[in-house]
């Protein structure tokens, strides 16, 4: 048995690019164990696997494995803790949505990967249909979104589209956009009846949501607060919002 | 007028010593204007302030004003963008929670400082009265933690206790406690009405709440979910339950 042990070589240097987002057109990385057991388990094709030679017996279905010093797998991870394995998973092809029914949660401009992830954690356990993010919002396949995603993205689908294909493509549908705001002009989400069939907007953490997607909203919604605190954050905010209309 | 251009400068020194919790005893650092202005709004004793000579008219009210340059100013602050100011915030002397009536969360071993500061925020957008961290959990007053709270700690008390004391004063005021947990076998916040007055404790990241809580809670309480989400982020659950019960 090879254990890898050089940074120089090839194999880890490629994946090790996986880290830097230009990079991830066609796969992308994960550590730890509770991640690799999803993507098992979801059935997503995983190219390949870094693992430490103690994980050997439970990986000896995996032949795509190459094993690797500690000292690599630290460098091909970016937690202090990679918990023994980082694997290189490829990208599933994904089309437009259905937007004809169902729970959606679009994601417009959102910085934070550390939100985006929490937000897509939190549309899988509503049971939402699925999640929308736009061309600017962080990449949900960093390490960071994916830690904070949980494994989520391999129970619900999530498309990156631009504002204007989202926007487009709901109202061919006729679903209704129900888009936060921080502005008491709108509704408060308690005046609200649940809805079958809707999609949820949260908007950038600091500038909410766009002028663009203010007038293509069917309703403009807020969560009226009753302390002194300005705003939530976004990701409690989408919270709130999402287990009240599921 | 003299600006501070040495980091070997004993005030600097000192000041930048409330980085570290140990030296947090009385008094504790901020940076940026909301937070300086939120200070100011809360009538707090600010000791100290570290600001850009280019803020003096700003400044001209607080004697207490000290003029340091860009790098010192860095150094004191712990993002790439303090804005300009830092300052010395005095703690304020706080006696035991007065349980007789409202709404209050206790957040038992909370290890994150974002999370913290995020329930605190939270807790403050609910009109919640008060909020009890245990003294295991993170610190509210590192600038992680006074981040996420963005000032909400101006605007509602913050205890800390051991959790033997909390639980004490709460059964001496017959206050009911809610404890979150992750099993089924306790009741989906659905099915429980609003209280005029109680305590919801969120637990642990990782082990959730302890069994002393577990065992000295009037009612555990967990957040039923659609999808296979295993759990929601700590923060993210509390939101749900604060407004909902709120």
């Amino acid at each position: 048995m090879t254990i890898i042990t050089s940074k120089a070589n090839s194999v880890v240097k490629n994946a090790k690019k996986l880290h830097q987002k230009k990079y991830r057109k066609s796969a992308y990385l994960i550590e730890g164990w509770h991640l690799f057991e999803e993507a098992v388990q979801a059935g997503v094709t995983i190219e390949k696997i870094f693992a430490l030679e103690s994980y050997r017996d439970q990986l000896v279905a995996f032949p795509q494995t190459i094993w690797v010093s500690e000292e690599i797998l630290l460098d091909l991870a970016d937690t202090q803790t990679p918990q023994g394995i980082v694997a290189v998973i490829q990208k599933e092809e994904i089309g437009l949505p259905d937007f004809r029914q169902g729970k959606f949660l679009f994601l417009e401009d959102v910085q934070d990967p550390g939100n985006v992830g929490t937000m897509i954690r939190t549309a899988d356990a509503a049971g939402f249909t699925g999640v929308i993010v736009s061309d600017k919002s962080a990449d949900i396949y960093s390490l960071k979104t994916l830690r904070s995603m949980q494994g989520s993205h391999f129970h619900l689908p999530i498309y990156r589209l631009p504002l204007a294909t989202f926007v487009e493509e709901a109202k061919k549908s006729n679903l209704p956009i129900l888009a936060t705001t921080l502005s008491r002009e709108s509704k408060d989400y308690r005046e609200l009846f649940s809805l079958e069939n809707f999609v949820l907007v949260m908007g950038n953490e600091g500038q909410g949501i766009s002028s663009v997607m203010a007038e293509s909203a069917d309703q403009l919604v807020h969560i009226g607060m009753k302390g002194r605190a300005e705003s939530l954050n976004v990701a409690v905010a989408a919270g709130i919002l999402m287990f009240y209309f599921s």
